[in-house]
């Protein structure tokens, strides 16, 4: 268990300090302006010159020095009118009032109090302006973004908003599994991927409508084919053979036929990724655990620029848990910036704000305007 | 451990059905067009008059009659060109293949093997466009949609959201807790919301700052009085004040403060958000285990209308994980439509989509245009 | 929206059903033994012959007969003493109360209003004792008990227990990937795990660890080779070679190394694992989507026990999370069994379960007694 | 986006370095012991003299210094024998290699690259044993434990474990809700938990049944005279009031009934709550967000013993994922440590190494050994 040492008041630097300063409460269950709010780490008080623990600590409530001497910590509600209340915001002592964080949180962060102090949370806002930016920058000065995804993205139709990037040339290349393609060619040939309609709905027969798709396209010898041949007639694969979007597919065990254009090899497969890994000035990865960390293993953190300088290579990971986040970065790739949210949801609003900053920059170069969408 | 007899085909539903028909496989690797798509699960093949199965069964595979007369299951990257494969989608025996799915799976829904069968997954699509169909419907007929929210609501920025819903008639009551109001507060006095920045930033000195707001509306005696004298001004508190929208806010063991507004009494507490479910057409439940399935306890599945006809009450109910969507069923909401995302995304789509509805139904009535929004 | 028609009480079914009875209250907030207690569901009260719906329904309440002769639901709480409440356990109008289940609910289960009927919950209770009854009884009929696993099992010091399960020959197969046998032998060179030691914490150059271990296996030649030359000592993978246990290690894109024993192509490695689940007559699939649902899908819902007759395939899925199982549900695995824990505390309360079986049978058999650990 | 500067290779610290030393690989796919293993960091490497950037940088590599006198990153597999592979671990330059970690990772921890370095993280091991040591010290010395639980605890049948606890008196006080209570008694008058029976079916008329317990305890008049009667004779209620063990049932808004125990006012539950918070010298907070977070804000992060000094208040927070012990720290309970399993097998397993600790003092203390369970 560990154990703590209280601070030396004797020390130079806690010489010269105030005492605290105690204001009158100007109604029963109401503080006065600029009350000292409380953490559950030790802390000090100086009264009279001399340093002293309130009582029954705990956070989110005010210092109270009691009638008959005593410190108290106590909740607002429970503070009645005209007892005399600690004031001040530092922690440090420097207005008489110390929090004894060091010993306690020496080790996480900037040794501080702080609440929301966590790396990856879904109750962290998300900066889709900033997203926006970047990748638009990416864009501009002729970058290198790799997008790498999981099938959530098709299920759950985010196959409209992928086509858009990729026709608009926001993606350097596209790395993925069998099961991307797989579905993405289902919803193309069936409109529907694992036989699931687009309005959720499992439709009879549909199991085999992933082994179907499959079959025409290994029929024709590979998706480029497939796109000649008609085939396949939107969605993601179509958009890069049409584009000319270079795109990796990975085998892996679970994989259903597989697609003639996926490199079964896992190694070669790898050195397949690690080619367009090598060129990336950016790196988006939603909703797969496993290509996510593949990816990031074979990434650098940074990006040496055309003039020898180093910037952060820009990473972000979008999944529906905090998890595949927390486990990307504790496999190294501590740059990751995490995005806890829904795949589709993800890409229709990044879309947005997309649109939204083109429209911004192209208004700014005093361009007419047109609707924006 | 459960044992299965097999199917009696002397009876007579399985007379007069006709030898499963084989195609010969056009090329090493790929199946004939129309091959039956193989299940996990008991399969009979009817070969000369003789029901038969085939060896190694498993799902997502070709049936193949060997040149030795055996049956076998195979994947069809194993399938030599000229191999007899068996065409048919039929499970029902009426091509000559019988799946004993009945056995199997006789108490989970139609008793056929279906994928994607689950009711609440991150996986399927959100039909947003129904969504914003019905709320416009409720707003239109005069409903009464409840909005039940959790703190992440404001945490996430969804706030500006939530007061677009509330300006433009959509809520009919709002029904939370203390923090949803602390920290909409906390982000119209200070920017921000635990001491959080709009930006994600844990703020120095920032864990006091609910108090802080907290503090002032004490002072002020109620959130009403608190936006009168101009200390609230924005938000969703701020916006149900300012356009008449009842709200209902429950204390619970975790409040900080409480806020003055705030029902501290459990029961009382019931009853003052059952006054507005027993008016309920419609639920909006987000970001809330708690307040999701305290509504859920003490609401109809069902809406009578005034003709007294029944139709169901829809109920939306929004989380980050299955798990609350699942947990508000098993405690009898069976009626809940669960939306696995994160519900700042949640929130901005949604909205987007109502504004397009509206503007769908406006441009239909033939009025001028406006922009909206 | 859906609708629905109230029940034809002029059927023949309806006839001859007696009126519900009516019980007083025996005090202020107390309802008379064998209450009618209330679902969220359309309800019929037959009352002097009349189908009558009571007013503000909702469930978990009673159905209260007020003196002005209005019915309604209400929560027992507000119940006052002498007030008359409908008693009765029937839904169906045997007692007088129909519930209209069928329409609302029609397509879940049994048409029955209930609780906790998800599929897979982390609040359901974990039958230990069954599986421990299962996996002796495959080990005792010399069943094929294949075992699927993740790194986590490693990671989280289960891998003692998991030898024991080799060691006591209750695994037919193991089939992982590189990773498993890599932390697993870093475990075992090093004692760390990814560079974190056995208490979880960190290390110093613990990133380059299991690097290292993986070179003195490719130095070896092979795992087996590196267990001969005392290179690897203990663990999983030295009890596979050491009991002669078969194990299929399939490669994938994020795998470091990989070690020697690894099959890097996805296809070849699907038919290596295949030949394991061909025999299988049982499978546990512990901490892995991606082999789990791999697994999965090659293996049929059923055994063909010698004799011609069938049974389930006893299929155990572990995972902290319901989605993984829900996953590999919804890709047609049907029978797996979820179970929602820790991987390390799955494996030490299995044991311990099946080892208390074992004594249990061995004492049944009138053997001297043991300790039995 | 973060740039950031090359080092100041003319600094003082910097001369004195040697040249990076380079060893020959001993064959194709295998590195000389001691190879450097790369990081995803800027790297600089020291050959002849002067410090050189290796090309196509990624982690978990070797630096290989090509035979055209260029620096390399390469997969080991991917590296020749006779090929010259750097050796080292120091990544401070003292060996010739120079990870600049300090400008990725300033903030964060001890700015190394580290793998595995999350706070809370299911694949970290659970240190079972330091807590039973833990426990077993505070009810050594007297100290005041304060168990905080919710209902998973009961559904999951950890009811009996709870009870040996609580009967061995390892619990100061129980701080919950109405739920627990309720479903810990319809286990003892029904032997179901929200309707499920003990092997998680759902039985018919079961959702009733939590109703029917409720009402029992409220016609008896409080939980401890519903055990005087014989209406509870065993679980958790019924050993708290049959032991003594202090315990606090707070309000929420979705409570059936609630039981009359149920403090419903929650600012009188926090009073109540924080009476055992402020004599509290360890929390075990099982499977509750609401309760766990309302615990963790009116606890000290420290005790202050009785000689003055002060020690941590060990806080273990046990939940099925990440999200609740990461909000918890998240709201300035920075001193918990986070369990992520199951409540049912945490119960289970912490039991059993109690009883291991009990049995090891015990032996040490010379006494006669019994059989320890």
């Amino acid at each position: 268990m560990t154990r703590f040492s209280h601070p030396d008041f004797t020390a130079p630097r806690f010489q010269q300090l105030p005492d605290a300063r105690f204001v009158d409460a100007p109604a029963d269950g109401v503080l006065p302006e600029g009350f000292f709010s409380t953490t559950n780490l030790p802390t000090y008080v100086r009264v009279n010159g001399a340093w002293r623990m309130p009582r029954e600590p705990r956070m989110d409530s005010a210092l109270v020095l009691g009638r008959d001497g005593e410190l108290w910590v106590r909740e607002a509600r429970r503070v009645e009118q005209g007892e005399r209340v600690a004031v001040g915001a530092a922690e440090d002592g420097s207005e008489g009032i110390f929090v004894h964080a060091a010993a306690f949180l020496g080790d996480t962060g900037s040794g501080e109090f702080k609440f929301m102090s966590s790396e990856v949370s879904r109750e962290k806002p998300i900066d889709y302006g900033l997203m926006a930016r970047i990748l638009v920058d990416e864009r501009d000065r002729g970058g290198y973004p790799i997008w790498v995804t999981g099938p959530a993205l098709v299920h759950s139709r985010a196959r409209n908003d992928m086509v858009w990037f990729i026709q608009n040339h926001f993606v350097g290349a596209l790395l993925a599994g069998n099961a991307v393609a797989v579905h993405d060619i289902e919803a193309s040939v069936f409109g529907t991927t694992l036989g699931m309609s687009g309005t959720g709905e499992a439709t009879q027969g549909g199991h085999g409508l992933h082994m179907r798709a499959i079959n025409r396209v290994r029929a024709a010898g590979s998706i480029a084919r497939a796109v000649e041949q008609g085939i396949v007639t939107d969605g993601i694969m179509h958009a890069c053979v049409t584009c000319g979007v270079p795109f990796v597919l990975t085998g892996s065990i679970r994989d259903d036929g597989p697609l003639p254009d996926v490199i079964t090899d896992s190694v070669a497969g790898q050195d397949a990724m690690r080619a367009h890994a090598i060129k990336a000035t950016m790196a988006v990865l939603i909703a797969t655990a496993l290509h996510a960390i593949a990816t990031g293993n074979m990434l650098p953190a940074f990006v040496t620029e055309a003039d020898g300088s180093l910037r952060e290579l820009p990473t972000i990971c979008v999944d529906s848990s905090e998890f595949v986040v927390s486990k990307l970065k504790d496999r190294g790739t501590h740059q990751a910036f995490g995005v806890v949210t829904n795949a589709q949801d993800f890409m229709h609003i990044l879309r947005l704000y997309v649109e939204r900053e083109l429209e911004l920059r192209r208004v700014g170069r005093r361009e007419p305007a047109t609707v924006a969408g």
